[in-house]
């Protein structure tokens, strides 16, 4: 049991950070942490549609910036810069071999287990959810992982580590740079995200939000 | 600053709670706190584009249980009902008059401000994240409430409160009821999810996830 007073203190902390501390680097201990909390994040089917790319390299970094123009002084100043990759369709379609495998041996289900679990998510991507299509899927997987993301930052906010998330690249160049540049074979895993890790070196505007009235109803 | 072993355990402790003690109910103070740490969750723009109703007329979650197959059991039981609420184009698209009021309203951003920033806004919508679609539009800003879903379920598990995400309802009939039943404008709300918050009666099958060093890459 964590003390709730603590954990709002960590939600207060963070803060879209826009220029990190270049002299104050994560420990290793730490950045672990971190990711950690991205692997134990809850996803559908508990499929975990993710990679996580950590680019320390500053030439790679140097690179990014042709593509991520809302990271630039983020992949300059970042103790550490993660892409989020997010599963595409040869990989998360119902029938594909990596999921008929991950449910055999990576969640360890028993065969009749995998043939009623691999019926029931063929039935929710032919459902109204409407899966069928790739970007569709993708964007459905990708909703996972910012599951994972929101995880990290508040994780890595409990233990006085600042963040940004950031959305701010072009999809295309970026996706030229995770294929020729990352390595990474881009028919089966594109970006959903990028987010940096660090230390601040300015304090944040205070953060507003609407009082919670306005977005909570009872019923 | 919070003690990092006990994080990792609150994310250990997590899983999707298959069905909750009908006799323990959340104190106001709790659930109170896990609907702030939505709150206080980071968007994308800052733009907060979610809604949370909390669902706990018991004919009201009979009702959903018309269209949530997969929330049967945790709308019997759950102490607390939530269906996360994503808004839809008419809010979210860059020339909305919503986000203009929002950027100066609730952000409070000075007039020059709001107005780069809805140039920013526009351009990204314009740019090969391709968001001119409604759907598209609307699987981006699910995206983000994606986030305060993570950050609900972490919370809760670190008060030693259980949660279950909810992806598996009829999207027509939901919404159906969405806007009949729970008198919400559908055409400015849709049901990206729901999650039942309660505390176990069963304890979980142990928790697998891929080894770290298959999600992560360094470079």
């Amino acid at each position: 049991m964590i003390d709730k007073k603590q954990i709002i203190q960590a939600f207060e902390y963070r803060h879209a950070c826009k220029i990190f501390d270049v002299n104050k680097k994560i420990s290793e201990e730490d950045i672990n942490f971190i990711l950690q909390t991205a692997r134990l994040s809850p996803s559908s089917f508990g499929f975990e549609p993710w990679h996580f790319l950590v680019v320390q390299s500053p030439e790679l970094r140097s690179k990014l910036k042709e593509s991520a123009w809302g990271a630039t002084a983020k992949l300059d100043t970042a103790s550490h810069f993660v892409i989020g990759l997010t599963m595409k369709a040869p990989l998360m379609k119902y029938n594909s071999s990596y999921i008929h495998d991950f449910m055999l041996n990576k969640q360890q289900l028993p065969e009749n287990v995998v043939e009623q679990k691999g019926k029931m998510y063929e039935a929710f991507q032919k459902s109204d959810f409407d899966l069928l299509d790739d970007r569709k899927l993708f964007d459905w997987a990708a909703k996972q992982c910012y599951i994972a993301l929101g995880n990290m930052m508040t994780s890595a906010a409990m233990i006085g580590i600042d963040s940004c998330p950031i959305e701010g690249f072009n999809q295309e160049i970026s996706n030229k740079i995770l294929k020729e540049d990352l390595g990474i074979d881009t028919r089966l895993y594109g970006i959903s995200y990028m987010v940096a890790f660090g230390y601040r070196v300015n304090e944040p505007r205070p953060k507003t939000r609407r009082p919670i009235n306005e977005i909570i109803t009872y019923k």
